[in-house]
């Protein structure tokens, strides 16, 4: 798969996998929405029921930025699986029009934040690599 | 989520996503069938095309066997999003009577195993937590 490939089907992927490394260098796992802008993914904390909204994501992002993202396709004819992985450093939007840029793209990429626009915090992530991986 | 409804849809989803940490403290993440048996999860090295038998997350569990392994569900309606997740310990099964079994038992899960029986090795997996989260 091409890089162009590979950005293709990220981009069109409604759900990723965000794995971040926590206390202990434990793996923690988590869907995500987001948006792929500029060679970047964007998600944001949003309205979907949570404990808090200091979530490990971040506070593992914060400790450690080094992030990887899966998204994947799967079905009974294994030749057809497919998946995309971005390795990449994951970093706390701290400028606010950045934020505001990836909430406005976040919302119109799904109907689901123009009915609830997500709060944020809003996380960056630079993809230093791309994989992919075909069953064919 | 209760015990048994997380362990009910951990148990009948097709595929997992499984988070290892690797090299540097840097997470890797890759798509996985498995079986659920006895709080355990196992997964197998198959024939699906590879660059080397000697896998990454192999070679990250030897390293680190803190493992996180997610299943969830994406749909538009957002009410109606789950996952369950397993934070554990994997380790590669040495002894070939309980590798043996796990790939009978994913060979009885999966047609496409029986066509071509996974080669191995086999990674165990014990749950030591059990998370899951409704968007409901």
């Amino acid at each position: 798969m091409d890089v162009a490939e590979m950005k293709s089907r990220l981009a069109a992927a409604e759900v990723a996998h965000l794995a971040t490394v926590g206390d202990g260098d434990r793996p923690h796992l988590v869907p995500v929405c987001f948006v792929l802008a500029d060679d970047r993914l964007y998600f944001a904390v949003d309205a979907k029921p949570k404990r808090t909204r200091d979530l490990k994501r971040l506070r593992n992002i914060a400790a450690n930025p080094a992030v990887s993202v899966l998204v994947d396709h799967y079905e009974d004819d294994w030749s057809k699986l497919w998946w995309v992985r971005v390795d990449g450093t994951a970093r706390k939007v701290g400028d606010s029009a950045e934020a505001g840029r990836a909430i406005e793209l976040l919302m119109a990429r799904y109907p689901q934040y123009r009915a609830a626009r997500p709060a944020g915090p809003v996380v960056a992530i630079s993809i230093e690599r791309l994989s992919g991986w075909t069953g064919s």
